[in-house]
């Protein structure tokens, strides 16, 4: 069911998007037909992952020329907003690209929108098959062992965080299919547990072996020897290979560099920004305190306490054993820079 | 209030231990007057805190006496039930070094067994207080500014972890006396949220200016340049330094040698096993898979998930900066180790 799985479809009027806030429990459609809702749904991860954004993104411009066509807005009203949808997050990259992708061909009308942002999905799906290809190749080498592989992965970079198939989880389905998984250690992913409802709920569609497990066990788990590799997607990957991605990665990184073992970054080389040098430079997004104060609306911190809540933290490139895109393996710890080989 | 603060206390012919299952909402008090009770409460964790654990323990054994009394046990059945208190929960040496100390004076009889836990109690008082002073002095010196520090912390190490003051607490409140505090990052420390319910609470009782972050959220905060030093409890340390702590705490570990900012374990002598020579050795307790595929009550994993709860990590004696007892700071990874400087 991944192949068919879409967290973004267009349905001809508007923009169907499965609400993650829901799942695993609830599997529903929220339909966007104006810019207020898809910027909302952006903000409060109905969607999420940044591939998904970019192709909901990409969408957007047609909604918003749809909406501005309906409510007689000028052409600097539709301009406006697509800006907010373009800036509806700050720290994925891919919304900026895919929207802008699609702009070149505004003046073409609807038609050619659609069908750019339509070629921007089906290109997604292409580039997470080709990655998966890729890093599986590349894993099953680096790790040197006949045996299934026991991974361990942050997040959701699955089907769901894509146009399909998935990032990170794209490389385990291909290993996956190839008989070479043994099990996945997917952390929960606090606060807003996009691993214990997302990804468990992806690798429990494909019937892939997997423990939930607290953020706070996975270096453990890396040191104690029980996972042979790390895989996970990427929000902004800089130049020099320093990949912003959910809050939490970077300690999988740094135990994955401690315990020896390779930690694989897994992105579409429109995650690659080229214009940002370094991880210095990429916008921390700090979402609401509320998500780590309170637990499904109840307050679970003392009344006095504040919150910190970045969304994201950054990866220095030369924790980075491996960069998978859609065009190979960059070994960004031994020195194959993005800003180098992606030119 | 928190020189007062008891989470072990007893009341002349029982244990009241404050149920910090219910913190920071609700303050409670569990009256135990059998052993039955007494083991439920640490393996609940109403009683948490591998010093706190050891003082009900070593008031376990008068327990164990004086419910013997009323039920005609045996001796064999006293014994055996000490036994049960000694093992309630593995990884915590604390509780084990105490029960035995206190049984030293078993056949003397119930008043001297009074004693004796009535000295392990205040002794622990004392040697937090030592251990504050000390962990101080030496953050300061290694700190080398001369502005108010940024602390990370992990689970509860405070009031509510021992017989008072607390360890890794006990520091950041002799700091905070000194005026040397200007926040502290406390991780909520899923599953069981020490950090956001335990830690925050004492904190905001004091007035220490505090975030409640995520878990995933240290190792990026450490290596953003936000935090000056990381501060810890300990559940047993190894002869080689190697500590066993709250699940979570390598990654701050890691996070702190790759910042190159001081690691220090806050624990009192009665904490390190020289019998135990490396981490290796150290039994790492699995806990309930509910508690990572639940909260309060309610399943967030799928269904078909599996959960991974170890309750502890290790963090390599060659990560841990500092190692403050009552007696002093030993700098582990430099070599000072804790099997040769503490025989």
């Amino acid at each position: 069911m991944s192949q068919e799985l879409r967290a973004v479809d267009w349905t001809g009027s508007g923009l169907a998007l499965i609400d993650q806030t829901l799942l695993p429990h609830r599997t529903e459609t929220v339909d966007i037909r104006d810019v207020d809702s898809l910027v909302d749904a952006i903000q409060r991860l109905v969607v999420r992952g940044a591939p998904a954004i970019g192709a909901a993104g990409a969408y957007g411009v047609a909604i918003a020329l749809i909406q501005g066509e309906r409510e007689d807005w000028t052409d600097l009203q539709i301009l406006q907003a697509v800006a907010r949808i373009r800036e509806a997050r700050p720290t994925a990259v891919n919304l900026m690209v895919c929207v802008d992708r699609v702009m070149t061909r505004f003046a073409e009308g609807l038609d050619a929108v659609l069908e750019e942002a339509a070629a921007v999905q089906r290109e997604d799906i292409e580039a997470n098959r080709a990655m998966g290809v890729h890093g599986a190749d590349w894993l099953i080498k680096k790790a040197g062992v006949d045996r299934p592989l026991r991974i361990i992965t942050h997040c959701n970079a699955g089907a769901l965080a894509t146009s399909g198939w998935g990032t990170a989880l794209g490389v385990v389905r291909e290993l996956h299919a190839r008989g070479r998984v043994e099990v996945v250690y997917a952390d929960e992913t606090r606060p807003l547990l996009q691993g214990s409802r997302l990804t468990a709920w992806e690798l429990a569609q494909e019937g892939i072996p997997h423990y939930v497990q607290a953020d706070g066990a996975a270096a453990g788990t890396i040191l104690r020897g029980e996972v042979d590799a790390a895989i996970v997607g990427a929000d902004r990957i800089a130049a020099n290979g320093d990949t912003a991605n959910k809050v939490g990665t970077v300690a999988l990184a740094l135990a994955c560099a401690d315990a020896g073992i390779p930690f694989l970054v897994a992105a579409p080389t429109t995650t690659v920004d080229l214009a940002t040098a370094t991880g210095d430079d990429i916008h921390i997004e700090l979402r609401g305190e509320d998500e780590v104060l309170e637990w499904g609306g109840v307050r679970t911190a003392p009344a006095e306490s504040r919150g910190h809540n970045p969304a994201f933290d950054v990866t220095p490139g030369r924790l980075v054993t491996g960069l998978v895109t859609e065009r190979g393996v960059l070994e960004v710890s031994a020195g194959e820079l993005p800003g180098e080989r992606l030119k």
